[in-house]
């Protein structure tokens, strides 16, 4: 395997990188530029004019798609090939497969493995298609998530982003948090009666679901509900939360569905279709299949997953960015940057290769970022004039959701939203030479406009899986492994060991010497508090 | 002026970082190292064992404070000194007098100055006073904030962080975004003949605010309602808002306030004191002044604020990390790092200096953050196994805010989010070896924790107070002006020309051939979305 650093196309990039465009000269950014360097996918259009690229350089990245072989990884990935491994060691040695979920609409995969597991996934889907239509007849109103991690951010940041879409009467809220804050500020909104509560743990084992689950059982039992009538399971079968006889109904998941690739799946489809009607929770499913199709077009003008991947490696292997901000011109996708943060992050935080091999470059940037346009009025300061430029995403839409715009001085909300995207996009590039120091804007900071007609559920599920296959490419350019998390393993494992000594404590049980002093001696200062 | 690097000690820093102290080997994190790395001012103890420092590196920041007199800047600062300017060129020139919006509990200020604006804001207190409860008397149940920036953020986050305190039956929401779908989804949730809308914006002339202000006056028109009997502005003297006649009541703020450090004006006052009554938003006012008092002590190890911006100033500017993650450990203080972000970016990331010279140094960093332990199932796996280490200040309470937690496997929910939140501060650092390459943490990760009893009003403002002193106590070592923010304006200027283009399309008005080229090249590709 040849390492990411000694393709051909790298080294060529490598020299590019020495001088590259720079936006903020006179003519550079022109009305031509913003035409040319813009792409179609399905309903999605990707404008990379205030990129720092060239024709040159993007003839490099397409070669380095090439000869990174990203097109067949890509579908090895979905044909449900054993990619989540690490060659010669302990790995966790499986299949991935959240395109499966979501491949029952006009294709057929070539592989038997993934035709089984979108058979499995689609039975699923209709189990749960008759279980809310029970569930309507029973009158219930409001679902609670209660899940951490994939479990709640991808869920949480598709609900709000459709909320928009929701039946009439039906609430959905969410408990994550092992703070006990958490779930009595959710607890005290609802009438436990008319709720169902989806306990969502794909292992059966997170703690923060588990001490969540069994809060909630008591506060059922207190007002002298069954738990068995209300609460609703999402787990891998067999798991030890694959108890019906303890849930009103189960819902299944499988080892090749990642947590942050779980939205298409059981863990996001409850709550989504109970909210939006099952209808809108295909179409959502539609959207996201169509991209991936779309990501298996070696024609990256043409695969603007594997194009934005491109662009992202570039800021961040060549011109050196360590983060990069999505920023959703859309107040419903104020959650989508939060996902992200865990989808990319989880995945490509990594240092090790696929052959185990320590990386000598860069790998995932730190993501964050808020909704536009209330960023401008936030950390873009920093973005503009900060000593460290930051690539940016944005996102945005042609039309508001709702229809509840106003003409105000002129144009509508919508209008001035795009406005401020266009005008922010301009600006970082372009900046602007003052006489006052203070004034001056030094543009030349890179950054990209994805944008859409209208964020509908067909069109989210496009950007959901646009990012997804995203992802994966980048994971696929760097040979590194995207679908494991061994990062968060030593936490549980150092978390466990005080929280023993916590159970200790209260039990009045002895504690050794040698039991985790590190810990100890946080303990012991919560005392002074 | 002396500039940050020319310092005595800063060139001794730089000496020292070419070595500092590595956490990960064995015997450098100890039990006796965090109890002695560690401090305490009020409220709030610092942990800073886990930082990349020694004995050494701790006397060459406290060295450094005193070569940049930070001392006496805070001094002058909280005294109103001009200190939000530009030697030699068009700005800003004001004072910076947010700490006397509370300053009338146990001291009296030096300056005559200082003492005028806090007479003023209490007239202001005392006209909320009454204000509010006539608003009891008349039955109003709901408030909505509208307003943008430091006109949403800070007020959001405190609300939500204190929401455990609030009164029964009162209700709070915020609308912010120009996006029509944030208001359109806060008016369908309250009736708005029992709800207060408080509009607020400084200037007066915020595009946002005045958007939303119309539409929700729209809407109450359409209800039968007038407006006049809703609407309460908060604004600056003289603004354009500043009509009595076009609302219930006005509050007033001054050119002293900036937005980022205006929660404790009225700003926030309204909607703190009508959710949480006025008993505790002065305790809370009164934690936020008493951390402003600890912000004058020269001690470093006794002046929380100034050891924070010095160890901050370690990791960005010696060990030169771009990143600083701030992850609290609480569900209530979910929106605090968003405050933060806008607090911090918008102060610090400069590029020249009070003397309007180009920095040759890192100024504030990228500064982003969730709760945990939600950020653990999320972008934990970067922080520690990725390869940019990523600064982190962890915030912790002893105890829960409401009554409602359950022991669950003989431990509270509250000490198993404790337990979590040492272990990733000592994993961090620590770090661990295995034979697995996948299975390697590296450590040397720095990070720091402080810790408080409970997150209540009192504490809250001191959290408050502690992350603003620190702000500012950075911006005077680097020799930057952290109260200006004209790296927004290019941003709002180049809208309002695309703002133009389409109120000229709207009104089919013809556009000339030299109406900004390049906006009228993204109008275009609307079109085709």
């Amino acid at each position: 395997m040849v390492s990411f650093r000694e393709y051909e196309s790298a080294k060529l990039l490598l020299k590019l990188s020495e001088t590259p465009v720079d936006l903020s000269k006179e003519g550079v950014l022109t009305p031509k530029r913003i035409k040319e360097f813009s792409a179609k996918s399905g309903n999605l259009s990707l404008f990379f004019a205030a990129e720092r690229v060239d024709q040159t350089v993007i003839d490099a990245l397409f070669s380095l798609a090439e000869e990174a072989k990203v097109i067949d990884k890509m579908q090895s990935m979905q044909n449900g090939e054993v990619i989540n491994q690490i060659e010669g060691f302990e790995s966790e040695k499986r299949s991935v497969l959240h395109t499966s979920m979501r491949d029952f609409f006009d294709t057929q995969n070539p592989s038997e493995k993934a035709r089984l597991a979108t058979k499995l996934a689609y039975q699923e889907l209709e189990k749960l298609k008759k279980f809310l239509e029970n569930v309507e007849k029973e009158g219930f109103t409001d679902m609670i998530q209660v899940g951490i991690g994939g479990s709640d951010l991808g869920p949480r940041a598709m609900y709000l982003a459709l909320k928009a879409y929701q039946k009439k009467g039906r609430n959905v809220h969410f408990i994550s948090n092992v703070d006990p804050d958490d779930a009595a500020d959710v607890l005290s909104k609802v009438n436990l009666s008319k709720t169902l509560v989806i306990v969502v743990s794909k292992s059966g084992t997170t703690l923060e679901t588990l001490t969540n689950e069994q809060l909630i059982r008591n506060k059922l039992q207190e007002l002298g509900l069954s738990p068995q009538n209300h609460l609703v399971a999402v787990t891998g079968k067999g798991s030890p939360m694959d108890d019906p006889s303890k849930y009103k109904a189960s819902f299944y998941i499988w080892d090749y569905i990642g947590g942050r690739y779980s939205v298409t799946s059981m863990v996001g489809a409850v709550v989504l279709a109970f909210a939006l009607g099952m209808d809108k929770h295909l179409e959502f499913l539609k959207g996201a299949h169509a991209m991936d199709q779309i990501a298996l077009n070696p024609n990256p003008k043409e695969n603007l997953p594997l194009l934005s991947a491109l662009l992202g490696l570039w800021n961040r292997n060549f011109l050196k960015h360590q983060t990069s901000a999505i920023i959703p011109y859309s107040q419903a996708m104020l959650r989508f940057p939060a996902h992200l943060q865990q989808c990319d992050m989880e995945s490509n935080g990594k240092r090790i290769d696929k052959q185990a091999i320590t990386v000598d470059f860069e790998t995932g940037p730190v993501i964050w970022g808020e909704p536009g346009t209330n960023g401008q009025h936030s950390f873009y300061q920093l973005i503009h004039q900060g000593t460290n430029p930051v690539p940016v995403e944005f996102i945005g839409f042609k039309e508001a959701q709702m229809q509840e715009d106003i003409e105000y001085l002129g144009t509508t909300s919508q209008e001035k939203l795009l406005s401020n995207l266009f005008a922010q996009s301009i600006g970082l590039a372009t900046g602007k030479t003052n006489d006052n120091p203070n004034k001056v804007f030094p543009g030349n900071r890179p950054n990209r406009l994805l944008l859409a007609k209208k964020c509908d559920p067909y069109t989210m599920g496009m950007i959901l899986s646009y990012y997804e296959n995203k992802i994966a490419f980048q994971g696929f350019l760097w040979n590194i492994n995207s679908f494991d998390q061994e990062g968060v393993q030593l936490g549980k494992i150092l978390a466990n060991k005080i929280i023993d000594l916590f159970r200790k404590q209260r039990k009045d049980e002895p504690i050794d010497q040698k039991d985790f002093p590190l810990g100890r001696a946080y303990l012991e200062q919560l005392e002074d508090l």
